[in-house]
């Protein structure tokens, strides 16, 4: 249903960053050279989000407002307004 | 097209509170309570951009979602990537 | 303690964004309209933020890290920690 | 410097948990539930951030403020306002 390939890719890539910062963290490295390695994790971690969402609002979004099941639609939007808000949280 | 009165509300209560913390300002008062104020305004607005996105996935979307023009549909589809996108990164 | 005039004249200049978006919501802007400004709002909150914390490190916390009161200094770095996860959260 | 071996435990933790998103893509999980993982990561890592920053807070910044150096001071307050201004932005 998403484009898997590269969303993977991107999550081993994203895995392999973690991994890194965990030698950092064994060979105590600076505290906020640290940081900013967590916070670009993070930051490649909110791209793979968007673009999984990008695909899931081309995808499945579409087949359920179209579709005959009200339930269905209703989860579906709901689902998006709830990533959302957290998105907005963290 | 939205839930006007509510949020109208809302975004007074939250000019409010941002008047109030000008007077901290001008009263001296300590840093970090300012800072804890403001991060309570952010609060309050991430509230209500989720209200009306909510409030816009359950009408505009559904229409262009249902609609016979495809331009419209990928516009109000990327819009919504897009907030995403700028929502995880705020 | 902190740069008072700037930071009050960006708090000025936000009040004045939030009043504009009150008055989007009356005249029934369309959503998406609505949320970006309300993000750019919180993204000029951000920059007040950082801008009294940076004035806040550079005067209260050096005052209370270099004086004699053990409680004092351990107050204002738990402080700058939980303004620091509330930033990470928002 | 750090309290490394909780640090790193709540790393290798996190790796486990974006190796488990790999696989979640690998076997076409549901859009929605992906995202969530990847936001529970992300909530993860805020929180592994801030107990650097405060380990750093409690040694290095009290070394700098208190030590003769200036510059070493300027550059420690520094890096602290960023990685507040990068925490705030993602």
């Amino acid at each position: 249903m998403m484009d898997n390939k590269d969303t993977l890719n991107r999550l081993k890539s994203i895995a392999g960053h973690v991994h890194g910062i965990e030698r950092m963290v064994e060979e105590d490295a600076y505290c906020i050279d640290v940081i900013r390695q967590i916070q670009a994790v993070q930051a490649a971690l909110e791209k793979v989000s968007t673009r999984i969402l990008d695909n899931h609002l081309n995808s499945c979004l579409i087949t359920a407002v179209r579709g005959d099941d009200p339930e269905d639609r209703e989860r579906v939007l709901k689902e998006i307004s709830e990533v959302f808000a957290t998105a907005s949280k963290i």
